[in-house]
């Protein structure tokens, strides 16, 4: 079973606006087993809708419309489906008089319009859509002697979502041979696409029944696997038996295996030895601290720090001798290391993370002038010890402060794991 | 002149991956007063491209494919669209030579799969490449009487985006009829898009040769307009006169008409007043100084703060007096006075900027338990006078914050909008 998502509305082929419900769709559908081969944009055009209607019931077995279910003369996915598959349409009495008691108990007058909201394609199932007045539809039909199961959804995600967790899953269910799907995903910061599919390779290619994925980007590499089956059991365990073979071989260079993002792992080692985390903060000039903030709950192990963009602040907050930054310049080891044991013990938390680095696009000042853009540094003091690393950075300013910002709690995850 | 814009690539039908070569390629089009009716999206799989491409040359005059260029047995975009064309491949052994080159360049033999990148469809111009091995192509040509023109790009943005530019636009714009197109955007913070659509409608409705769009989201409003015309000076003044009238009507809730961001907009101002800012966060954590940051040269303005995510730190770093936490909570009016005036009295700065709130997805702790998730105090100070503002903000952690963040910036524009 092969399905087409048809996406309807003009704003989605403007510069401004993308279709974004298909891939939620997407991951619906591979729960049931089923591939997405084709999606389509389409505007509010009947004709082209219409069009791509008929070529969607020519090519895929279910064929999901989203969006154009609306009251407007714009609204035209009822219209096309059934010129398509040459259906009558019928205006349905029970949910015309909900829409007419929807508006009166908002103590308006319904406009004629949205009687439209009522019709429904010649032997479809309504299906009933809590938060919005626009119902949804299944068909389940035959054409030119294929099966064929055309639904209709309206375009608001958080009407759509809903509609389709509980009621079309479990319509398509019913019908649908039964599948069920195992995931895994493990993460892995700071390595090379190439490294990772060098050495887990000839591993996941044994296993020719699940579906590896490796997703690059933002400093990290994802792993997905994902393993079909007719029962969970079955498939839990050919995905388990892989993630361990993978984990055996990649070892500590995977910080997750569940989902988590970076930060949330750094967050619940230093919870769960009872540790806390203070951040210095110049080229990365808080984006570490929002990183690690946006984790709810945070501030049980992470309890602050400080934004240290000029010489005098650095001094101010981080107890950075002058004569330090007067004579190596703000990005240098020798700041990143007083930065990180300064802010730890100003604010007594275990650890203290600091960055300072050249993000561009302009050069840095002073004695900082002749230093490459994207020269960062990164220092951790545990009160004991303090480690400082250097990186060279490719990349735009947004690059060089999210990758500064990934090596950052990177080292705070290494020095975790091989400390304690 | 309408366009269909076909990316492959598997990819793109998983949940993890979508396709955004086609909102720049919209973007460019459209400058060029082409729309685009059809936007498809399928797979490494000859016969569902093949049909795709059949499809669109029936029903659009310049499609344009996206990826599958490459040299694996996945990349069939130039298979597909012979087929579809009913013409002939050719290997082009100028490009094989240089092929071959690339490869010698790097010391490496060439697989010789590598070859099918030097494949042209019969008659099609060879568009060069200079970020990649596989060149575009374009094919101006008629099928079925009907003029159609054919263009296939390489997937990846940095090598998609420079060949379009450079190459593809003025090809294709020597062949259009001349259009001129001149934009502008006005943005307004915080203010509900009907609002803002009650009162600029009644104008903006008058100029129908204007497209205008309204974007909603991230806590502000964008007003988009966009006139075509056969000069650059014909449409740059109907789009200006449209704007001046908005801009009159409007006033100071427009805060941007050249596209900067809030950000910018705010970091500009004071720079231009030669004034300094400084901040105090405790439920942003970091999320208005990375704002502030991610824009090049903010360090002439913003100097940078704390991130006081315990109550310590807000004694620490900006000499909030314990008794006023231990009495009204840290979610309260009297601790964002505080911190507005402590974090600019110790740093020297011209203004202090601080928030605190709950961001959820759990309560505050203590005097402030029982107090709602979505309440935040905004605290600006200036040395002289300190304004609080209360939000209720109705939204998970992200919502809360950026809203929270986007609220701070704005209360400092409003500030230095009326005191200077």
């Amino acid at each position: 079973m092969i399905a087409e998502i048809i996406a309807a509305g003009s704003e989605m082929l403007t510069p401004h606006r993308q279709d974004t419900n298909s891939l939620f769709l997407t991951a619906q559908l591979n729960d049931l087993g089923v591939e997405v081969a084709f999606k389509t944009i389409v505007g509010d055009n009947i004709d082209h809708l219409t069009g791509a209607a008929r070529t969607a019931l020519s090519r895929a077995d279910i064929v999901i419309f989203s969006g154009g279910l609306g009251p407007t003369e714009d609204d035209l996915t009822r219209e096309a489906a059934a010129a398509a598959l040459g259906l009558e349409i019928r205006r349905d009495g029970d949910l015309l008089a909900a829409l007419y008691k929807r508006f009166a108990a908002r103590q308006m007058t319904m406009p004629p319009n949205n009687a439209k909201q009522a019709d429904i394609l010649e032997g479809a199932t309504v299906l009933a859509n809590p938060n919005g007045s626009a119902p949804g539809q299944l068909l389940d039909t035959v054409v030119d002697g294929y099966r064929k199961v055309v639904i209709l959804l309206p375009g608001p995600p958080r009407e759509l979502k809903p509609l389709f967790t509980e009621v079309v899953k479990p319509l398509l269910a019913a019908t649908l041979p039964p599948r069920y799907l195992a995931r895994r995903v493990l993460r892995m910061p700071l390595i090379p696409e190439s490294h990772v599919d060098a050495r887990t390779a000839p591993i996941y290619r044994e296993y020719t029944d699940i579906q590896t994925t490796i997703l690059a980007g933002h400093g990290e590499i994802q792993l997905h696997f994902v393993s079909s089956k007719t029962t969970l059991f079955e498939a839990q365990a050919r995905v388990d038996e892989l993630t361990s073979r993978i984990e055996a071989e990649m070892q500590d260079a995977i910080y997750s295996s569940q989902g988590e993002s970076l930060e949330e792992v750094v967050l619940l080692m230093l919870e769960m030895r009872h540790l806390t985390l203070a951040a210095a903060e110049s080229c990365t000039g808080g984006l570490l601290a929002q990183r690690l903030t946006a984790v709810p709950n945070s501030s049980r192990a992470f309890v602050g720090g400080a934004v240290v963009y000029t010489p005098e602040l650095k001094t101010l907050f981080a107890d950075v001798p002058e004569e330090i930054i007067e004579t190596y310049g703000a990005v240098s080891p020798e700041v990143a290391r007083a930065l990180a044991e300064g802010i730890r013990s100003r604010t007594g938390a275990t650890f203290g993370i600091a960055t300072t680095g050249i993000a561009g696009p302009t050069a840095g000042t002073g004695l900082d002038a002749d230093k490459p853009i994207g020269l960062v540094y990164i220092g951790l003091s545990d009160g004991r010890e303090t480690r400082v690393k250097e990186l060279h950075l490719n990349g735009d300013r947004d690059y060089v402060r999210w990758w500064a910002s990934q090596h950052a709690l990177e080292l705070i995850r290494q020095t975790l794991l091989t400390n304690l």
